[in-house]
């Protein structure tokens, strides 16, 4: 574990407010550490709508297949009604066979006994070591009392218990009218490495107490995560247990707010665009808490054929070791961003190529700017953020992805992390 | 420059022998380093017929336009008579623009008047930075006093020429019947990161005095290195400037070797299987000269559905930033290889996959091993050598690639390169 927080961390940590109907505990049920907390149970009213995205790996863990399961098939929005969420780190119950999903069962069971619902109304995810067995009876009776003792103010001790390598606990929230009334958006994450789409995320669930249908809250995930967790990558690779979960109680009904059943009411506009920047908050934090991370690197593309084209060739940038160890050494090493966007295979045009880091301009058609100035530009890569902006000149395709620096750190984490 | 030789280095470095009708010679051209030579000047005879693969990359380097023309359009083999290569480092000549383009022109120009050949004859290379204008100047004058001074024993001094954070210089040489006659295939070839597929090597010029037409050789260099150079990674970079170059002299005619015009002539067998395993021997050495690398990966992935889906999930495992650093840390964290299998996008099975390391089997049917002993996992973890093996159980694709572990030395490299 990482005891330095990263520098990239935001400093202005949000006051998170309660949202009527859900209720947060967390404990430290001995998983994986010692001397934190590793479990969390949100305790949602009757009536809250879930919905959720999941890693794409071939090899999902089983909380992933649990949690797909209740939602339906291929998580669509069918059934979609949640009581408990069940979130613990230190073991990601991934890989784990039989075995596994016979921990999501007990676990499942325990939580619904503690919350007296069903365990289809129950939600998992697990998140730290592969391949390891998940005690599931380390649950028996602290679940009980943690649904006993589960309070609406727990926020940042929930973040807390859901991180791994993190290093700092990330949450966001908005307040926006849907229709008269006032609603509020509460979300948390954890990274903080492993991350690459699609989900970019491992972690991260938000609740509101908007009067959303299932179907609603999908949709909103749906084109919520596209630029926002989607959009991040740490070290291209894919975490068997990404999870993004939103859940939605409805509580604001009775101060006025509108029950919202199809994605398209245009009262849902002001909530859409809420909902979207706290994904969109959460999501540069755990940027912003890559492992090892001193730098966080925002890569534009523009000028693309399409904006797929662009997405591909930011991603190649951006999952570049040898791009992302020059930001780390602060050198504008333009010439592996040009090498990025070759190997990435989409169009590009080696002589129409223009690269700027943090607005300079460093090579244009296909050559060094002739106004590069060295000095200049290594002043601006001492910056802790470092845009990357290509532009390719062939078309109107653009995108933007974030990551962060690879650096000597990264290497310890994760030459280090089972032992 | 790393100044310690990689602990991967083969002990045993072959004498290489001389080949009729190639020379070399090399310099210091001052093109970037200081104190070590930095041009190879290779001058052949008369007839000598060349071959070339090159860089998938979409903004490849001036050299390797400069190539790809000579040899006709797309790599094919029309034209395909070569006198002479240069090849430097310190600089790629990529990203250059139409200041690289004049700078191939004028360094062709300088050494067919120091050959006393074509232009369209001479092909080069150049390896180290991109963005940079080469300052082709600096070969006038040089390139004459080697094209003097060019003699048939210089094979290390070559390999050494065209270093840039090459840790050893890597030579490979093979003798095999050609007909009734003897002859030699030598090659040398540098790495040392930006090196994946396809091509998976910086550059490589293998030579030999058999009698080959340039189609035939073309097609030995397209069967060959599937399975070698295009089959190695070092971290996922693609170089703008991959070149494997292969020349035939044909002086082994006067000896009885027999001209082969045809990549389908029976005689061809064994001469084919050596020239495989000079490029397979060069394609390990640069593997074991990745940046920073203190081990050597073989990842082997078998029961796939096709052999294209194998060499994708070999390829993801291989390029795993996660995996790789475990294997650094001397961790069997095969929960890591099941997440790169997961992201790799090809067809897998979770409950049938069986992961072993260096013969010991870790994970089998979707878990940990009944039989996993951790301090017997733990101890071969220590080997310089990591066979990663996964069985899929879906098929017969099989395939095997070659990487390297990445360590807090790949970052320190990468990181200050270019200061």
């Amino acid at each position: 574990m990482s005891t330095t927080v990263s520098p990239l961390a935001p400093t202005d940590v949000p006051a998170m407010p309660a949202i009527a109907g859900v209720k947060l505990a967390t404990a430290a049920a001995g998983i994986r550490y010692k001397g934190r907390t590793d479990v969390l149970l949100a305790v949602m009213d009757k009536g809250t709508t879930v919905a959720g995205v999941f890693t794409k790996s071939k090899c999902p863990s089983a909380p992933v297949e649990w949690c797909r399961a209740k939602l339906g098939r291929g998580g669509s929005s069918k059934g979609g009604f949640a009581r408990a969420l069940v979130v613990n780190s230190g073991n990601a119950n991934a890989f784990t066979g039989k075995t596994g999903r016979q921990a999501t069962a007990l676990t499942a069971a325990i939580a619904s006994k503690a919350v007296s619902c069903s365990a289809n109304e129950v939600f998992l995810a697990s998140t730290g070591v592969i391949g390891e067995p998940l005690d599931a009876t380390k649950f028996d009776g602290v679940l009980a009392t943690l649904a006993e003792t589960a309070a609406p103010d727990h926020w940042m001790d929930a973040a807390r218990a859901i991180m791994t390598t993190d290093t700092f606990p990330k949450v966001a929230t908005a307040t926006v009218k849907l229709g008269k009334a006032k609603v509020t958006i509460n979300g948390m994450a954890k990274g903080a490495g492993m991350i690459a789409p699609d989900m970019a995320t491992m972690l991260s669930f938000v609740f509101t107490d908007a009067p959303l249908s299932s179907a609603v809250l999908q949709s909103l995930l749906k084109s919520g995560v596209e630029d926002t967790f989607n959009a991040i990558t740490i070290d291209s690779d894919t975490s068997t247990s990404d999870t993004l979960l939103a859940f939605a109680t409805g509580t604001a009904a009775v101060s006025g707010a509108p029950k919202i059943g199809r994605a398209s009411d245009p009262r849902l506009k002001a909530f859409a665009k809420a909902f979207h920047d706290v994904l969109a908050n959460l999501a540069e934090q755990v940027a912003r808490d890559g492992e090892g991370a001193r730098k966080l690197v925002e890569v534009i593309v523009e000028g693309a054929t399409t904006k797929a084209s662009a997405r591909k060739i930011a991603m190649s940038i951006a999952n570049s070791p040898l791009v992302k160890t020059a930001i780390a050494g602060e050198d504008a090493n333009w010439g592996r961003v040009v090498m990025a966007v070759g190997k990435a295979g989409e169009p590009a045009n080696r002589d129409k190529l223009s690269i700027s880091f943090n607005g300079i301009r460093v090579a244009r058609s296909g050559a060094r700017d002739p106004s590069y100035n060295e000095a200049e530009v290594s002043e601006v890569m001492k910056s802790p953020k470092i845009q990357i902006k290509v532009a390719l000149g062939l078309g109107k395709g653009r995108d933007r992805v974030l990551t962060c620096d690879l650096t000597k750190e990264y290497v310890a984490i994760n030459g280090d992390y089972r032992s």
